[in-house]
């Protein structure tokens, strides 16, 4: 299996599909044609079956796929078939609310811990989740296998916290802070600017008005 | 200015620089060059001309850009030139933190609205933003002038709330529900789905953990 030739847009829809699987298997469904799959996700049927023909799931046509085995193959490629455990870094409004998002947790990532450098945060809770001191967090880090971290802090802090994380181990970052944050090349970061994204839509919606 | 042609990534990076232009405004920076605008946001100074040249804007080799007018030019081209009433559908941690997030007002988009199903909520206030019953949704829109809504409700019910917003004339809809929401042409959709962006860090980690 050559998953390092899967393009990026086919590992998302992945995701999308498997939560979409996750979703029939609790409903009792056993199969499932790559139509369905695609209606279900508002997608298109050639499109399933190209994206699964990646890791060498045909289906059969008339019969369609196994939705357990399935959905264990696109889970185990996506490498959720462990649980990863992940820190936020940030207890901001927004690294608060992503402790709480059932999202995470129904999909193996584990939040396991929130570092903050405000002194009134620091030992409170978010949930079952205790804020600990940005102070710690290299002792945290020493101490617990964790390879993912969310980034939830301002700009200017982005980069210092991502270089400590990195030296720390850390081989994932999930960036909402909004600035561009870089890493060497065995680090994986996606950075989530929230901004660029309202302004992608004002431009569009810019641009139909005039031409309207 | 053909700015129908202007690749996505572009106007994701007119963005970026945008923001950075602004901070050297306010530190009364008068001119800078394509090389300095690419250090600010660890980008490449060929792709920061080839950027500013979709719109005209070339610089003079040597003497650089004035930033207010260059900034000025992009906040045009993004539609920034005017501020954007924005409402928020959805009044969970995602979306009261969305409310607070400074980032947007910053950048002209101003949250002017809440809106909930939740009764116990329907009435308080998320700092200055009162949150409405979603059944005054469609009431709301019809005596207040808002093209862009921000979506953050359970898969269940986005695509219908969707229909519901464009019904009543929205026009771009930033959607954080993890599920895809399906709009007419003539309504621009940008879906973040932060699921996605966890499993495409854990995939590409899984697969560096193997290669190693």
């Amino acid at each position: 299996m050559k998953t390092e030739k899967i393009p990026e847009a086919t590992i998302a829809r992945l995701s999308v599909y498997s939560r979409y699987l996750t979703k029939l298997e609790k409903e009792g469904i056993v199969k499932i044609s790559s139509g369905h799959i695609a209606k279900g996700i508002s997608g298109n049927p050639a499109q399933v079956r190209k994206d699964f023909a990646y890791f060498g799931e045909f289906g059969t046509r008339g019969v369609g796929y196994k939705i357990v085995e399935l959905n264990n193959n696109i889970k185990r490629i996506l490498g959720l078939n462990k649980v990863w455990d992940t820190i936020i870094v940030g207890s901001g409004n927004l690294g608060t609310a992503l402790a709480q998002y059932n999202g995470f947790s129904d999909r193996n990532f584990n939040v396991v811990s929130l570092f903050d450098n405000d002194v009134e945060k620091i030992g409170s809770n978010i949930g079952d989740i205790e804020i600990k001191s940005i102070d710690d967090l290299e002792g945290y880090l020493d101490n617990n296998e964790v390879e993912i971290a969310i980034l939830t802090v301002p700009s200017s802090n982005a980069q210092t916290l991502a270089n400590r994380l990195i030296a720390k181990g850390i081989k994932g970052i999930l960036n909402f802070s909004p600035t561009v944050v870089n890493a060497p090349g065995d680090v994986q970061v996606r950075n989530i600017d929230l901004t660029v994204n309202l302004e992608i839509l004002s431009f569009n919606i810019t641009l139909n008005n005039k031409e309207e």
